[in-house]
């Protein structure tokens, strides 16, 4: 009742708070506009060698408009938060406030991109259309398996980075606090069994991270149990290309069936999906990370109660919060510094040990927490270094 | 040889000032990030709430995020001040010079939207796609006559207000000029003779809303001469149009010929075309707008000396600066304040009367000057009183 009465306070606040200031972000003028001399430097006459600069080069863009330095953050609004298809215009708050945590920890200017379309094609086009005005594009909360052919497609058409955050930051945020925990047990990558329920976008995107990070035995499971090669119901092209490099004894059955043994679980999926019986089927010092939000997949005290060595949620309240805000801002930073035009497992991993030698871990502590903002500085220099290093 | 040298100064300075700044443009967030509690209202999980409340009714919108003051300023740079088709890269230092007049004049955050792409139904297309983010969309430097489609069509599919600033912007000051000079003169709007030079995005739309205020006797003029209905060669859909309502009297032949006994004179097209041969055929104090930038259709001297009473031109080093900036911020204000979904004639001839109205005109000063930011409230408070008296 506590909680509850504490929910319905917190979305009272969150409504006044964008009543109030009528959305979250605004554009301003990095220039004085106070006399006849300003205004012809900034907008005509002056505007016109600038231009024609920009004309002769269009490298130059880069040099004298803000594409250097801006990012879209481009939604269908398909994949909100934990509530689903909601809308171009309802997604809007969220993308306001990407933007703004942008602005925030790593001084990227970023702009929502709400769009009035679910057909990936035209997204695509829209996006390709609008690409002259961006240094790099952060796709967010577009439906699965969508979102796969629209970043493909668009890393493919455009010389600028294209990003979805819903899989690669968490996929990365995942990778850097999973390094530090097994520092902590002594168990080694390559010999760990991991499994990850939620084969969503992020639920894909970081078991191919992890994939990429040499772990050997990894299995994915989705709401139908272990996803495997030859599996007939609920599959999709992106689960059968995985199915070929995951779980590789095939087996079949529940979550509760494959988790016995396994050293790691990681939830990108729904509440109360892990029980404490099949988490004490688990490895000893096994690692839980429940992402769901904003109930996790089982909750902290009944993870360590089933004998959990380290456990982290997506939840503020909690240690260990798994927050996609350790990464995408010094991600775009980096990005953005460095010229990058693509964004590859390199590049993530850079991010990914970065975020994770950037503090002394701890069971309590083996991710940042997600108000610290060196960890985007950080974060960007590794990006930087990684792309420069070619 | 001093001109010129003042010339490349600005250049110079110009290049020096985007440069230094990297554009002139940046996002900024409303609120500060101080806290977790700040971060939980702005961002996850409080934000939830927020787009709860707009995906059950999507008018919440307006209230909770940007997109209440918010214009995207669309370009697809085919028509860029004097320099034509440059891209959408070059494009953006006007579209960016056009944000932070908008921000600094009527306190409206708009954002530049350059486009990779000239195919108008294409642009169409994708400008429907981008409109939830957006309270107005101004379309800018778009080449004629696809302009018109372009926005007739948005016009007809969108429910936020859109506008042409080349037309309409353009339209509206040099009304406002006009009834202020008109006012000097003695003469009546009905019974003048009214010459106008240049059939592109602003000639067409001039002349539409001056017929639309009530002149009786308007030509048009293009680079063949008079627009009459009938003629073969350099027409096009828009001009075979507005040659039934103009040029009553079918009357051909060069702009020397059709320019005799004129009253008023309004270039808007390119240097040096208007001889002091031909303005001097022009009525007892007659009026010239030459427009043409940077080289006006006559210098005012020249004008003067053939015996124009008032002259104006585009330019800010002379008397009578015709310049968009009167109207579009507050415009754009207006339209956001009143939630007009659409632009008509009657709010451009509110918008051109108030500016008109605002000053006590004299010879010298038949428009304010560009950077009285009073303007923009005049204007926004006539469009507002306009849209609200329906």
């Amino acid at each position: 009742m506590y909680m509850a009465n504490q929910q319905e306070e917190l979305k009272q606040q969150a409504l006044d708070m964008h009543r109030a200031h009528k959305g979250k972000l605004e554009t301003v003028s990095k220039i004085k506009l106070k006399d006849k001399k300003a205004l012809s430097l900034a907008y005509t006459p002056g505007v016109g060698a600038v231009s024609s600069a920009i004309a002769k080069n269009k490298e130059d863009a880069y040099k004298y408009t803000i594409k250097a330095n801006t990012v879209a953050i481009v939604s269908d609004g398909t994949a909100v938060l934990g509530l689903g298809d909601i809308g171009p215009e309802a997604a809007m708050p969220v993308m306001e406030g990407k933007a703004i945590l942008l602005k925030e920890f790593a001084d990227v200017d970023a702009f929502p991109i709400c769009l009035d379309t679910k057909d990936p094609d035209e997204i695509i086009q829209v996006v390709k259309a609008i690409a002259p005005t961006f240094g790099g594009i952060n796709l967010e909360d577009i439906s699965s398996p969508r979102c796969f052919h629209i970043e493909d497609e668009l890393k493919k058409q455009l010389d600028i980075p294209v990003f979805h955050d819903d899989q690669h930051g968490t996929a990365i945020v995942v990778l850097a606090g999973l390094i530090n925990a097994l520092k902590l047990t002594d168990k080694n990558f390559s010999k760990i069994k991991i499994i990850v329920n939620g084969a969503g976008a992020a639920g894909i995107a970081v078991t191919k991270l992890l994939l990429a990070y040499g772990t050997e035995d990894i299995t994915l499971c989705d709401s139908r149990g272990a996803i495997y090669q030859g599996r007939k119901e609920g599959m999709n092209s992106v689960k059968e290309s995985i199915a070929k490099k995951t779980n590789k004894e095939k087996n079949s059955g529940s979550l509760a069936d494959v988790i016995k043994g396994a050293d790691v679980f990681i939830g990108i999926s729904v509440a109360n999906v892990l029980t404490t019986k099949a988490a004490a089927t688990m490895a000893e010092k096994s690692i839980i990370f429940a992402m769901a939000n904003p109930v996790p997949e089982i909750m902290p005290d009944q993870a360590k109660k089933a004998g959990a060595y380290i456990v982290a949620t997506g939840r503020s309240d909690f240690p260990n919060q798994i927050n996609n805000v350790l990464a995408f801002p010094g991600i775009f930073r980096g990005l953005l510094d460095s010229r990058a035009k693509v964004v590859d497992n390199k590049i993530k991993i850079a991010a990914a040990e970065a975020i994770a030698n950037s503090i002394t871990p701890t069971k309590e502590e083996i991710v940042p927490a997600a108000l610290n903002k060196n960890v985007a500085k950080i974060v960007a220099n590794a990006v930087k270094k990684c792309v420069q290093g070619r």
